[in-house]
């Protein structure tokens, strides 16, 4: 028995639940608008790649969306050559781009009118994560999309969280963990910042930190960064710029103040606007000014 | 040969740290103003516990100062029947109450007015590494004082930072470190009572978060505390106004904006002022009004 599963979008995260899907004997295909990407996977063992599914929506079992928004993931599945009215009635799709509870509302209602089941499943972990098959999913949808994707969660998630069958509650438990994602990394620039000005060496503190109990995820990956001065996209500033700004457009949808995520919001956005948008989320420290921080190779 | 320790301040890191001398075979001597402090320790097998060293002082090798702040660390050493004058010229004391670099560079100055020679060694790791002899040390000193406390340092730390030879360095790391500690604690908070708001359940948050890239040591362990409903003072908010409070101090000093930190401050700061103070960290959470946060053994 086959399974074929077609990934739309094969950035960092996409790219590695492409490849896991592959590791795990899946007939997998690939789509995305930039060639490289598309050839990557191809040559890694791809049964087919392309801009669009018009080739092979019809022989699919399932589809993961990775796209960076809801704004492509409507586009890549309602729009010019969309995938949602070519796949046979019934076929599951896993919605893993970081939305809006709403948004996920919006296309469950739209998948369904079409004959077709989602799941809400946003994904964690990191690029690295990905690839190795081992993202953390968490998940809200009806048992009937659960169990349809089980391949596919079992060939990328090492993790995969049941939270519910409302639409929206994967999406917004993702949002409460980016939360904590944005101001962490917010934070462990802070920290870096101040040590820099106090004359402490960065690799110091990076070691005391992450050996005590002010660590978290973010401070000993990203941290790890700022120490080597490489500020290479693993995730980009603007990646946070767009899920801290869910994160407060959910609280304000729901009248709530958040004190940290709607700081942590503003040193990103002032990062992005200083020019910094495109590199390794890290680059939040370069926020604060009158710091020597660690160049690269030095 | 015999090595004597007097630990002053017997809170849940200085009753840790006595302990883990007494059970490495150190001579260990006890002083605190609470008397069920001093009978706990000379039940657990110390040499002599008191409100002061007079009987004793004579007889040390090493001290070590355990007690909150900057002011009680002046009180035990130099106020009435302060130990400085009492204790053999040569003494290592290590002063590892979180206080401001300044702090530790007036103390160490007096100290060696009267010959003794200081570690500045803040520690890390909660109470329970504390009673494990697994305590962080982050110091500052002159190697003398590092050498000197060997058999300290080897019975209450499993990592000892030697972070250069400049009084105030330890004191500098260790307030980064709580900067960092404390806005984890409070972006816990701030996410678990987004979760409660939106009707996730606390309990499924804080099994996705603590298998995720939002991870903290802080979220992990405190937010614990949320899930369970129980505020027992582990370490209290007012020890967080305290350190936070340091953080913004030293900021101040070094003329540097710290987004996070001050935001943090004021978190920790209205939950003192909401009544909160002496219950357990976690309760900054409480801050948050319009949401039922789960209730003690329910």
């Amino acid at each position: 028995m086959t399974y074929s599963v077609a990934v739309i979008g094969l950035g960092s995260m996409g790219m590695g639940a492409a490849l896991s899907c592959i590791h795990a004997g899946l007939d997998t295909y690939g789509i995305d608008i930039n060639q490289i990407s598309l050839e990557k996977l191809k040559f890694a063992g791809a049964k087919e790649t392309a801009v669009n599914a018009n080739n092979f929506a019809q022989k699919l079992d399932a589809v993961v969306i990775l796209v960076v928004n809801a704004t492509q993931a409507n586009m890549v599945l309602f729009g010019e050559n969309g995938i949602a009215r070519q796949l046979k009635k019934g076929t599951p799709i896993m919605v893993s781009s970081t939305m809006a509870a709403a948004d996920t509302q919006s296309i469950s209602q739209k998948l369904s009118e079409l004959g077709l089941i989602m799941l809400d499943a946003p994904v964690s972990g990191g690029a690295a994560k990905a690839a190795q098959g081992e993202m953390t999913v968490m998940a809200s949808g009806p048992q009937e999309a659960f169990d349809k994707l089980k391949p596919v969660l079992d060939a990328t998630a090492s993790k995969v969280y049941n939270i519910g069958e409302a639409i929206g509650l994967g999406a917004t438990v993702k949002i409460i963990h980016q939360l904590l994602a944005g101001v962490h990394i917010a934070a462990g620039a802070e920290a870096m910042a101040l040590a820099a000005k106090a004359g402490i060496p960065l690799e110091m503190i990076y070691d005391v930190v992450t050996h005590a109990a002010g660590n978290s995820w973010m401070f000993e990956n990203r941290m790890k960064h700022v120490v080597d001065g490489d500020y290479t996209p693993l995730s980009m500033v603007d990646i946070f710029v767009k899920d801290l700004g869910l994160v407060n457009d959910t609280a304000k949808s729901l009248h709530f103040p958040l004190h940290l995520a709607s700081t942590a919001y503003s040193m990103f956005t002032e990062a992005s606007n200083a020019g910094y948008g495109k590199e390794d989320d890290s680059a939040v420290i370069k926020i604060f000014s009158g710091i020597d921080l660690p160049k690269k190779g030095a």
